[in-house]
């Protein structure tokens, strides 16, 4: 009987392994882990906080370690394998798809790396070597090499019987790839092909000779946003003289979609995209102190530049009540833009076509956006505080921050990724820096100049 | 010859069509634009500012629309949508997907809604009537009916023999769905298994049985958890009674990962998710203000709690000075935590069995980065302004507001999603408030206490 999921399934078992886990049953989470296919254990282990982990992970039936182990996010994964023998690491590597093997190799220290190396078998050692050669976040590092390839001459019928003979297909196929003698891409025939079109066809009659392939260069990022373009379920792989290397699947994409997205979130808060939610306390804090670190010396240099107004603060302590209204909207409003340039980018939106329309659009925004809250905060203010003088004085500053915002917030990303440094992780930084000097020295400059008596 | 995609493939063409059009040349806009498939042609589109879209749209050939319609981000769409005539919209939703077709009555205004339904024939009306009556954000609203069912006794000849005679599967079929007389989902059958095993077994031989069907009332991103972690490519769903409705394909969920994904972020600024980058600019302006204006009252608030130490600030200016460090501390120390539990929240990798214990590591890590950021500003502050009184001062309401940045982090998203309310959305606001609050009291306080002559 199939059985139909409930809304918490995943949520329920959780919820008895941890339970099973703290009381100690051990015999019990053994067993129940057994019964669980290699996603939902991964699933479990990345919600258990670290020190469970370990002990889930010794419970952990050593036939399904590897498999695992390819469902792990990164981080999760390096902290396990950390604490695995050398051996069980080549082992449970040995069956796993080339591009997590790939992962999982580049994440060991360089010791530890040579003796995994060490218990791996020749085979193994040379696939090694292959699937280090691609370069990181390419095309070539995603894709496997489990291709089923037909020659273009044969009959359908020849190749069903092919098929039969194989007995099972690599999975997730749902093409198979037609080369030459040289092994070069030539298209592709979907499964769904082979089972309606007469057998007695020939493969070039029915291929699909305009299938796009992909370069094993491609960034990994432009792979996905053709695979999600076009809907593709695989896709080739071809290396630059046109020879199928291998091929890419939607499940590995999925994962690069999910983590770019997430990467822009994350990076905008200064956490590292794979930044593991149950990490150890130290661990976690040493992460996030560089950012911290950062936004520490933009903060300084705020109160630097509010120093030089320091007499005026003495004199009219009032400006320093209403000191933090103006640059706080100047960084909403900035880090407004600049999360929709981020993923404006990061989709494929933005380009040297459009970017001046989009440069324009924000900066017009800004102003609006300027005249808009100056108002406000000055109607505010002079009945608050009952002085008119006051309220032009912050409406001023309020439409100049804002203003920057705008300006800032388009640019700043346009021009970090000119400059090949991500806009997501030093974007928001230099947006704050930005948007607290203008709206401080705003504010009270021009109080200093107009308010003084 | 199948072609190598080049890295800026789109990226050119796309400059190409810009130019093309803005030299008024639309003869040839309109052949480059038959020339592309629909999926590019909804790129270019979502990639132009609005005033272009609309000449664009035009040029489009009517026999594309439809399916370029499908490729839309639904706040583009929307937008041309409604622009057309009814009876056109009607036309271009006759071949879209279920799913699709659905979204797109969803958007329309009552109005334009029976005005296009006017002009459906009586099989499209039908069919409006079915896809609305599941609710969105749901499998049933993700799914399409197109599926291809058989019966588990006979043989797989037989079958081979029927998908022969069909001619054509739908698109991304890649298994068969095993169903009783009474529409029962009994299990399914992969396209590669009818392609390897004996056509002389029966369906019930080589069917898996264990396959797990999706209840059509699962909400989407449960949906979008299960495809990512069993690496799916298509799914059954099932009614309440066990039986076939129709499968969802991972294209779709493909979307939904890439939306929930962009989601925080863009919720975490105060923007729609589906906002359009290339919108009108007084659009853009309206859309954005509400989350100003919310800012605006948290920033008056503290303005308001800094007014009670006016008399304060006036005898020490430096306080006012130094008044913006802490709270901005606390914000960034404060929204990583924030991120990282909204995060988890969307993969669904916190529960009841681990809150507790995230809880406590998040206050740890608030203590420790309390204790680390307290020392450094008390070393900067004392030998800045030569005051290690002040110092002192400023490193107790470090400590207290990173420890409240802490506490508030982690707490606020979990009571927020409890009440059912988006922490992504909400989260911001509410911390922000809690650590300019707490960090301007403690610093503020603290001073009038120890520092006042």
């Amino acid at each position: 009987m199939p059985e139909a999921l409930e809304q918490d399934y995943s949520q329920t078992q959780l919820h008895e392994v941890t339970k099973a886990l703290s009381s100690g049953m051990f015999v019990h989470v053994r067993r129940m882990l057994a019964h669980m296919p290699p996603c939902d254990i991964a699933h479990l282990l990345e919600s258990s906080p670290h020190k469970s982990r370990t002990v889930l992970w010794q419970l952990v039936d050593p036939d399904l370690q590897g498999e695992t182990l390819e469902e792990l996010a990164e981080d999760v994964r390096n902290g396990i394998i950390a604490q695995m023998d050398p051996a069980l690491v080549a082992a449970a590597t040995e069956e796993m798809d080339d591009d997590d093997f790939a992962e999982v190799l580049r994440s060991l220290p360089d010791t530890v790396y040579q003796e995994v190396l060490g218990s791996m078998d020749k085979t193994d050692q040379e696939r090694a070597t292959v699937v280090l050669s691609y370069e990181e976040e390419t095309a070539g590092a995603l894709m496997s090499t489990d291709t089923i390839t037909i020659r273009p001459d044969v009959t359908l019928d020849v190749v069903l019987r092919y098929l039969r003979l194989k007995g099972e297909l690599p999975e997730g196929t749902d093409e198979l790839y037609v080369v030459d003698k040289e092994n070069k891409f030539l298209g592709d025939v979907q499964l769904a092909t082979l089972l309606t079109k007469s057998p007695s066809l020939t493969v070039r009659e029915v291929m699909d000779n305009e299938s796009e392939a992909i370069p094993m260069s491609m960034g990994e990022s432009e792979v996905a946003q053709l695979f999600e373009r076009h809907n593709w379920i695989s896709a080739p792989v071809i290396d630059d003289n046109g020879q199928l290397l291998g091929r890419i699947t939607i499940d590995d994409v999925v994962d690069v979609i999910r983590e770019e997205a997430e990467h822009s979130m994350m990076s905008m808060a200064g956490l590292d995209d794979e930044e593991d939610t149950f990490a150890p306390v130290v661990k976690s804090t040493k992460r996030r102190s560089v950012w911290l670190g950062v936004n520490l010396v933009t903060a300084i240099l705020a109160a630097f530049v509010a120093g030089f107004f320091e007499s005026t603060l003495g004199i009219l302590p009032i400006l320093a009540v209403l000191n933090g209204i103006v640059p706080s909207m100047g960084g909403i409003a900035g880090s407004q833009t600049l999360t929709l340039v981020i993923r404006g980018i990061a989709v494929g939106h933005i380009n040297d076509a459009n970017q001046r329309w989009l440069i324009g659009k924000e900066i017009a925004i800004g102003m609006l956006n300027g005249m808009i809250w100056a108002v406000l905060i000055a109607t505010v203010v002079a009945l608050w505080q009952w002085d008119y003088k006051l309220g032009l004085v912050i409406a001023f500053a309020m439409f100049m921050n804002l203003f920057a915002a705008g300006c800032a917030g388009v640019t700043i990303p346009l021009v970090l990724k000119k400059l090949d440094i991500d806009p997501a992780l030093a974007g928001g930084v230099i947006l704050t820096t930005v948007t607290d000097v203008v709206g401080i020295f705003a504010f009270l400059g021009t109080a200093t100049y107009f308010l003084l008596p």
